[in-house]
Parts: structure tokens; C-alpha cells; sequence
């Protein structure tokens, strides 16, 4: 039997929910997930992958739909006794479902195995019907440079930090990977890509997820080598993001918040960028040299319309 | 002001509930309570002290008052997880609001802080009135050696899992403290001793809670060294224990089930052993040569009982 083999570079939620549109197109191929680990903290001596679990809870049917992350059903026990603790940080959501998951993952960490193999024994639990790959099993950690409130000299804080605490107010003039530079692709990422027959960029964030999991040494090059087409999808409609707050960081890397100015930066790969397909929404007009630019309905509100999406992706790839 | 110093030996359960009896009984005196860690664990990475966190809770209003463990309006969310990941141990009661406590104890002392500082910055919050002391930093592990149910050999497992998993149904043939040989009495132990002006063995285990805590290297040195006079409270009313299951531990030493088997096991101070005076019920008999033997009611079953047993332990220490 012939599968085909579909990778795919994935953030948090509209990675997951894109993802879930790849599984309905193309039930009978393998699909590899490789996913942004740098946004992974650990808070409470609790090792967190806000971005794997969310790919493994929306594909394994546990994700809360309405917030798009976390556990359906979630209970906040364990919180609210840290916070009467006094112990920082309380503004974390830390649910007590979730909080099984770190337990587990911190003890296999503790006991010396890679993010990858702890990834694919939870996985165990969820079946999420893909392959979850970390994009590296060292720790890389976003932060984000922005002013100090009270001098406004620059510092670096965590990505979690300004992304949930501080709701990503301040502008960032920087993103920085910290630990990037020991950093190698997870086990199997760049044979994934080797052995691709699709490979498509979720509509995720660019810079802080997409852009984080190219910013591993050695991904970016097995991901050019790659003999499948590279078909990137907009996280950009109408010059706004459908959701997250990838425009509170493309400004920072002098990117235009349009499908063209991602388009732009991912680039073409005839001339050196990532790009072969470019899928934008019907309304947006993008000039990206190079490139095949094709518009597609983007919005991901119904299974069909998302399933929709991914079919286009997966047909722009030729498969 | 002349305050009178009071301090008490102390397992879990029994001995959190006699706690609130001297508590009452002497409010305006400074209460020390060494506690056995006897009982410690670590599950799911978390470091979990049952007997501190029982007094603990207990003295700060806290406790599940019905169980006499954990903390009252106990859900059981993360356990569930925990299971549903098939991850082991799945038979420890780990509540998750109790949970809270150990993340924050797992945290500082990963962090290098001793047990006996993060037993006092968890008291902040409760505000026990008494003043907590581990029996020591170091950690010292109770093991019981029972037969293997399929090979019939001796193997020493962990007290929790005799206690709790087996329901402490095979007999145990011995007790070893693991780790006790690298011991020292925890910060403050044998300094509460010197100053002492009352010395209580409150009615807990004689052979995993008292005796452990007596099996650290220094303790029982210091103990005696008081210039206290040392009461005995029995944990054996009418020749069964009252709560617990000391019935199970004292054979194994060769103790007979009794106020009397268990005032020898003690022995008097005046003849190398620990006890001024032995508490027991009024209908039992107890001849243990050298110690002042007084009968009073014994069943702390309301707090007006619990209050008046401990004045009548104070009674007896002469303060």
C-alpha cells in the first residue's frame, strides 16, 4: 500500500485546528506534525508544552473548543491553592486535567528522556491519529524584548510572560531564542521531510511559531531539501490575524501585517525562500515573486470549511 | 512574660488531633511539635509528607475532618488523569488541593531548601499555632520487610505501599529505616528539648511514628537529656488501638497489643527507657515498673475530651 506523507509545521491552535482539516482530507496519509516547542515554560517545577498539548488535546478530542487550549471540562483546583500560597505565578492557566499531563512529562524528563519520546508516550493516551514531533529536544525558550515599565530600558522576558501576563502589550522590538544556538532538529524531523510528499506551513503564527521551529539549526535546510512541494497557508485575512497575536509580533521583524508581507517574508523558493504555493483569502491581493499565490477560502469555522482549506493545500502540493 | 514550653512527639492522625488538645488546653504556651517523616514519599515526582501536612492542616483548619488526612472538600481530578495516562502509582490518595502543597515543597527543595524551612513556609499560610519541626532533614524512609505474595521471600517495601496499597494485611517481620545512619535531628529538636518544661509522646504509632522519630541518631539522646518530665499518652485502649494500625506494627517487635505491652515497650526513664508518667485508659491495667501509671479517658471523640486529656498529660508533666 502507497500512503502518502504529509509534514506539517505547526503552533498552537489554528495549527491544531488546521490540522484537523489535513486528517479529514487525507485520511489515508501519514501525517507528521512538527511542532513550536518555544513557547515551552516550566512554571511550578512543571515542565509545559503549550503548543504539543494543544495539538495532542484538539486531535485526541480532549481540548477545550471554545478557549482552544487547555481541557474540555477543566477544573482549576490546584490553582487557586497555589494562588493561596502566594506562589508565583498565578497568572498562568494551569487547569487540574492538565496539570496529569505536566506531572508525567516533567518525571520522564527528570528521568532522562527527550521531549520526543515523553511526547510519543502521552501521545499513547490520545491517539491523535498523527505523528507529534517536538521541533528539537533541547530546550529553546522564546523571549521577547521589550521596555521595562518603570526604567523602559530593554529586557527579555519569557514568551508566556508577555503573551499571557502583560496580554502582549508592550511592543517587542526582539524575539530571541534562547538555548537555539545548541540546539538540533528532534529526532525524525528532518527524515520527515526527506521523505515528504506535502509539506504545508499551518496558518500559525510566522514569527513566534512557524518562524521558532525554522530558527532550529538544520530545519530549514531539510526543509528546502525536501523533495515535496512547500505550500504555506495565511494566518493573515484582510490585514488582521483570524485569531492569536501575530501582529503584535510581525511589526518587530519590520513585517507588513498583510497575507502579502508573509507571503514576502517566508519568500520564494526559487529565489532562496521557503515558498512554492502561497494560499491566501479570496479578498486579499499578494504579490509574492516567485510565487504561486492562490486564494482560497482561509476561515476555519466549520469542519467542512477547514477540511475545505486543507484539501486545497494538499491539491497545491499535488497530492 | 514566663511562657511555658511544651513539646510533643507526633505521627499523623492521632497526634494532629491530641495537638488540638494542647492547643487548648495551654493557649498561651509555646507548642513545638517534632513529627515524623517517617512516612514521606515521592509519587509522580512530587515529595509528599503526610504527617506534617496532617498536623498541619489539621491545627489550620484544613483538614478532612471525617477522613483525618487531606484537606476537606478534596476533589480528585488530577488523580483521575494520572490514571487515565496509566501512570503508577494509582492507589495513593493525592487530592488536588492537597496537591498544591507538594508542588510547592517538590519546588523549594529542588530549589536546595531543607525540609524544615519548607515545612515553615508552608505554615504561613496555616498558621498551625504550634511551631512545626520535622524530625529531621535528611531523608529517612520507613521500609517494611513482608513476605512476596508469589515467591513467599522477605522484601522491604516502602511504608505507603504496606500501608496504603496492601492495606497493611501481610505481616510485617520488621521495620527498617532507610537513610536514618546519615540522620541529624531536624534544625531546632534537640534545642526544644533542653527547653523544654513538658515532654509529650502523643498517643501515634509507637513503633512508624514515635519510634522512627527515636531512630534518628541524636533524638532520643536529647529527649531524655530534657529536663521535662516526658508523658506517654497510650495509643491502646482496652487492648486494641484506637485509630490506626499500631496493631499491625507491634507484633513485629515482639510488643504485646496492650497499654502495658506498649508502657514497656517504652520503659521508665529511671531505667534507661523514656517515660515519667503513662497515660492510659480507665479500664486498663498497666504495670510498667518505675513510671507513674495514671488512668484518665483516653478517646479524644470531642474537644472538650481532646482538651482534657492533654491537661491531664500537662497535669502530670507538672506544668
Amino acid at each position: 500500500m502507497c500512503f502518502v506523507e504529509i509534514v506539517v509545521l505547526a503552533g498552537g491552535t489554528g495549527g491544531a485546528r488546521f490540522l484537523r482539516g489535513v486528517r479529514a482530507a487525507a485520511p489515508e496519509a501519514g501525517i507528521t506534525v512538527v511542532v513550536n516547542t518555544g513557547d515551552d515554560v516550566t512554571m511550578h517545577g512543571l515542565r509545559i508544552c503549550p503548543d504539543l498539548d494543544t495539538v495532542m488535546y484538539t486531535l485526541g478530542g480532549g481540548i477545550d473548543e471554545e478557549r482552544g487550549w487547555g481541557r474540555a471540562g477543566e477544573s482549576w483546583t490546584v490553582k487557586a491553592e497555589l494562588a493561596a500560597y502566594d506562589a508565583d505565578p498565578s497568572w498562568f492557566g494551569l487547569g487540574d486535567r492538565d496539570l496529569a499531563t505536566h506531572l508525567i512529562r516533567t518525571r520522564m524528563l527528570d528521568a532522562g528522556y527527550p521531549l520526543s519520546a515523553v511526547t510519543t508516550a502521552l501521545a499513547e493516551r490520545w491517539q491523535p491519529g498523527v505523528t507529534l514531533l517536538p521541533m528539537s529536544d533541547q530546550r529553546v525558550e522564546t523571549h521577547v524584548v521589550v521596555p521595562d515599565p518603570d526604567t523602559g530600558r530593554q529586557r527579555a522576558i519569557h514568551f508566556q510572560e508577555w503573551w499571557v501576563r502583560l496580554r502582549a502589550a508592550p511592543d517587542p522590538s526582539a524575539f530571541v531564542q534562547v538555548g537555539v544556538d545548541a540546539a538540533l532538529p528532534g529526532p525524525g524531523v528532518t527524515e520527515a521531510f526527506a521523505a515528504a510528499d506535502a509539506v504545508l506551513l499551518a496558518p500559525s503564527n510566522p514569527v513566534v511559531s512557524i518562524g521558532t521551529i525554522l530558527g532550529v539549526p538544520g530545519i530549514r535546510a531539510a526543509l528546502l531539501g525536501s523533495p515535496a512541494r512547500i505550500v504555506g497557508i495565511s494566518p493573515i485575512v484582510g490585514g488582521a490575524v483570524v485569531r492569536g497575536m501575530a501582529d503584535r509580533c510581525l511589526p518587530a521583524l519590520g513585517i507588513e501585517v498583510s497575507a502579502e508581507g508573509v507571503g514576502r517574508h517566508y519568500g520564494a523558493r526559487s529565489d532562496g525562500g521557503l515558498l512554492d504555493t502561497w494560499l491566501v483569502a479570496p479578498d486579499d491581493a499578494a504579490d509574492v515573486g516567485g510565487v504561486d499565490v492562490r486564494r482560497v477560502p482561509l476561515l476555519m469555522n466549520s469542519p467542512e470549511a477547514t477540511a475545505n482549506l486543507a484539501r486545497a493545500a494538499l491539491d497545491a502540493a499535488g497530492v
